[in-house]
């Protein structure tokens, strides 16, 4: 039997998602949870592995047993075995091959900036605190100058394990409400710390410490050329599409 | 000189605005920092005594001080003073005699309820978890017929001090935004736990364990016919109107 779960989790206090011996991991969490339904050792797989401190909404993950719950029964047993930063949103049974990472036609991510002097109170987890002022009007300018199909080497973290470098964005657009931007960015895939490299660059545009035309800093593929790396925290994997 | 703040918290980890010996409250944590800024005791008033567990993004504060300091030093002085579940937004110079409480023409607030069978690793300390269907319909109906001048007995905390339970509400309503449910309401002012007691009202009309018309509890005067009273932590007070 093969299940599929849509998993929602604060990464504040999550060493990110893959299992690490002595550090508290989603993956880990949600493996010994179901060791426990289960009663036998379980290998989770997910859609996206997502790095320290970051957040999903939407995240799949996937696992197969030779017991047989129903599904509604797994989600209240995870919900119940798992910490309150980490919600089981949804369970289904899924094919014997399913996938979640190979399958997935897209990832929907999202990037929340505070931009106001005061730090906010309810988004200190959620959201990168930016007190400077920012040329909203220029970042975005900026961001649907990444949509399509490019090389992404200049957005991408070493260490990265990718085969190649080029991506294709299908949506890179910022969204003001109040004090709280939004960067919100669909591709097929993503290389490694790039939604993050992409908004450091992009608060550097709104800084006015580079143009807002990216196009010379795609086409350099030199990772030296663009953005620090904007924190974890204002990171949010929303959505995987099938 | 008499300073007017616009203060934000999550009230989670606060014993409520009051101070208290030995506990940690807003106003202490205000008076607290005011007291190293400008080398005297000092002592602020609000606009609503918030009650533990309860949050504000839009509170207002007032406090007297012979020393004469700019209002943006002081916003960046108590935010660097304070937690960081407590911002101060807004400072600026007010009339000597500003009484927050008093001067008040409204006060706004919300309450955030989260409806759906796992509980929010997002909303979890901003909202109710309330797992159960509800008829969001009759909700939606009862909610305005709190509109305007009525005697709220039947809502009112025992220790409530107001001088009467005769409150005006400007609006009073439910607004539905995926699974989180939002009841506001606007008053020149409110009985003690006057919103969470109409807010378990309103879940138990959804609930469907009573009728959706509040009129006759309205008529009853009596607190025992209303719901129980809701927890602290999906109200928060939004805004105070001058």
């Amino acid at each position: 039997m093969r299940y599929q779960l849509t998993v929602e989790y604060d990464g504040t206090d999550f060493h990110g998602w893959q299992v690490q011996a002595g550090a508290r991991t989603v993956q880990g969490e949600i493996e010994a949870a179901l060791a426990r339904l289960l009663g036998h050792p379980v290998r989770v797989a997910a859609a996206g592995r997502t790095d320290a401190g970051v957040h999903a909404a939407g995240q799949v993950v996937a696992f197969s047993s030779s017991v047989a719950i129903a599904p509604d029964v797994v989600r209240r047993a995870l919900n119940a075995l798992t910490g309150a930063d980490l919600a089981v949103s949804a369970v289904a049974y899924a094919d014997d091959a399913f996938d979640p990472r190979r399958a997935a036609r897209s990832r929907r991510y999202v990037y929340r900036i505070w931009n106001r002097r005061p730090a906010s109170p309810f988004w200190r987890r959620f959201a990168w605190h930016v007190p400077a002022a920012l040329d909203i009007e220029a970042m975005a300018r900026a961001a649907p100058l990444l949509e399509g199909e490019h090389d992404f080497s200049s957005f991408r973290a070493a260490g990265c394990d990718a085969a190649h470098p080029v991506r294709r964005i299908l949506r890179s657009a910022v969204v003001v409400d109040g004090a709280l931007l939004r960067y919100e960015i669909e591709a097929t895939a993503f290389l490694r710390h790039m939604v993050r490299n992409i908004v450091g660059t992009l608060v550097e545009i709104g800084r006015r410490q580079r143009p807002h035309d990216v196009g010379p800093l795609l086409a350099a593929r030199d990772r030296t050329q663009a953005g620090a790396t904007a924190p974890a925290c204002g990171l949010c994997l929303e959505e995987v599409r099938y």
